[in-house]
């Protein structure tokens, strides 16, 4: 019997709790060993809890319990999760996180006590929910150069992106939509300013190029001036609006980025709604391929640790590698990197032709008092400078 | 330096080896050592190849080369590809593959001698090409029962579904399309008859249930009899039609089908086009998930085996478990599976409502002297003999 301890027992904690449960003997076929729960470490009691008894609040008695092989932690956060993570690792027990802020900061140091310490860090939930991503990247993804990983990373936004696509709705009303049905939170800074997606994107990035990429380094735009005039142009034009998490590898280096973009029909991504994510990767010799599914929720997300659970007990004292090294890696400025560009402006053709040459008028039913057009594509560095010469700029966004 | 042989220097063998020499470093680095080719098996002679020198005509050179560890099988076919594989797993040697005849047939059996000799046999290229499906599937959703696995899993017959939906060509002419492309073989049979996809499905629902699903007892349509006036309808609808393999886990048992079915907006697979293919996977805690990317082609496949190549090296001397006995998996009879069902007839209404009840018709625009009608969802026994009272039947698609 393998001894678990969860640390945190809110909704992917008791999720995993429940997974365990619910498929006790297939995970324990699957493991080679039954997975237990010793202690649940929480703030808070839970009486009346089928676990309650399991509850425990202070951190020491998980740590100086050598019977414990497994912590996994579903607290959030960078602090204290990462004293607790580190110091697990330090006395030899493997850990399971689902928490992006820790991988995202301190990854690169605990894979490193991990491997020290023959034990194993996985992270699998931490990017795309119950989405296998993470594994595939590092073990099934081996014989590629992988040239550009792009996703829909943050299922909160989606679903707002989608509900103003078909419902014609502003900002406004479905982010209130959104928290009323517990999508998005009292304090949604982090989905829609995009900060969530740009902490998975470094995660995947640092797996690609395996070395430290800072999140704080990433170019990051939300969705919050996505307004339904925008909508309506993406409509006219057969397109949809998706809040991307994209890095490119380029022969100057790899540079990652977070923005709205347009997407045409024929992008992988373009029918991916709702709360679900993907994750689109192309390869230098697999060419395209993408993974799609449930990028958030209690029990996709408790699937995915428990498979790491899994993985973990079929690898006890040996380190699974990850190639992800604390060498730093430079992004490449993403001024360097091309786009074509959708912009609004009250600006009058004759300025439009002066700054940008030729470009492609886009009309839509009911927009009156402004021009809506496609640029070349060009680079971001030469876009701003354009902009800059027309003048009024209502909006401009990406098409990819 | 790990040295290997591969059987067969055709299109899945010359793509091994470059992407081999392609991806050289990166492949070294993530395997922990170089890979090196020493031997490629084919009855042919390459003078001016590059890998010239390495051609042998006789497996005894690489059974009895104690320096071999890995055996990459891609002759395709069951014999001799079953004998030599087996040869080389009882010798302790590695073996990898892409061949779904094989693996379909003989995979419990090579699974377990790889047990019992402390080595791998891998197989993730024989389904779904560069598409990582088989090691997710064996090493990620690991924390769920899978309840469907349906997929769009032969790029041939995609690609002419395709091409009959957006271009309302006809059978025939599209098989002669995709015969001059090299997409379809000059005997198409297995592609288009289903049994290629019906190997691939025998695989996945094995690796699913762990247990020996037999081919032979998956029911197995083809596309032969889908006509441009199939998808006439099928767009009336906003459906298009593709060839699913699918299995279903029920209260009694895991069925399995292959055949042609009406897919909506919102199913996950609809936008797959092309020669490309994608597996959808239901999870019981999960939830949906879906896998996309090239199903075929020479270097997609040769992505997926060399994968296989860096596993075996980073697993040397140790298996790694596949659930997959050879005890028998017996199939539920079909008969119980239950569908709606999109039927053409030259009857007329009322003896359709006679044995239909109330159904839902459908008029594609163009198409007269016949009706078009969806049935209520039903078992596929209580349609068959719905069908034989009805009389003249046209077609029937299954509608998912």
């Amino acid at each position: 019997m393998i001894k678990i301890a969860i640390l945190g027992y809110g909704t992917i904690g008791s999720g995993v709790v429940e997974v365990l449960h619910t498929n006790r003997d297939s995970i324990a076929k699957r493991a080679g060993d039954g997975i237990e729960v010793k202690y649940i470490l929480d703030l808070r009691d839970f009486p009346g809890d089928p676990m309650e008894d399991k509850v425990v609040h202070d951190y020491e008695i998980i740590a100086n319990d050598p019977e414990i092989q497994v912590v996994v932690e579903a607290m959030g956060g960078v602090e204290p999760a990462y004293t607790f993570v580190k110091r697990a690792l330090l006395s030899g027990k493997n850990v399971t996180t689902s928490n992006k802020a820790l991988v995202a900061k301190h990854g690169a140091e605990l894979i490193a006590i991990a491997r020290k310490q023959s034990v194993n860090f996985l992270f699998e939930a931490s990017v795309g929910g119950g989405i296998p991503i993470i594994r595939p990247l590092n073990s099934s993804l081996t014989a590629d150069e992988i040239e550009e990983i792009t996703g829909i990373l943050n299922g909160t936004t989606n679903y707002m992106l989608t509900k103003m696509t078909f419902e014609g709705l502003e900002f406004d009303n479905v982010l209130k939509d959104a928290q009323s049905r517990g999508y998005a939170e009292a304090d949604p800074t982090a989905d829609i300013e995009g900060y969530d997606a740009c902490r998975k994107i470094a995660i995947l990035t640092s797996l690609v190029c395996g070395q430290q990429v800072d999140f704080e380094e990433i170019p990051t735009e939300g969705i919050t001036n996505i307004s339904a005039t925008d909508m309506k142009y993406a409509k006219a034009m057969d397109r949809v609006i998706k809040l991307l998490a994209t890095s490119k590898k380029t022969e100057d280096g790899y540079y990652a980025m977070v923005a709205p973009f347009m997407l045409s029909q024929q992008h992988p991504l373009y029918s991916v709604n709702d709360v679900f994510n993907a994750i689109f990767v192309h390869g230098n010799v697999l060419g395209d391929a993408m993974f799609y599914g449930s990028g958030a929720g209690k029990l996709p997300t408790a699937s995915a640790v428990v498979a790491d659970i899994v993985d973990i007990a079929k690898h006890l004292h040996k380190n699974i590698l990850i190639s992800w090294s604390s060498g730093k890696m430079n992004l490449v400025d993403c001024k360097k990197a091309k786009s074509q560009f959708f912009v609004r402006t009250s600006e009058k053709c004759e300025k439009i032709t002066e700054v940008f040459g030729e470009v492609e008028y886009v009309e839509a039913p009911g927009v009156t008092g402004e021009i809506g057009f496609l640029t070349e594509t060009m680079t971001e560095e030469a876009f701003e400078q354009k902009a800059g010469s027309l003048g009024s700029i209502l909006q401009r966004i990406r098409v990819v």
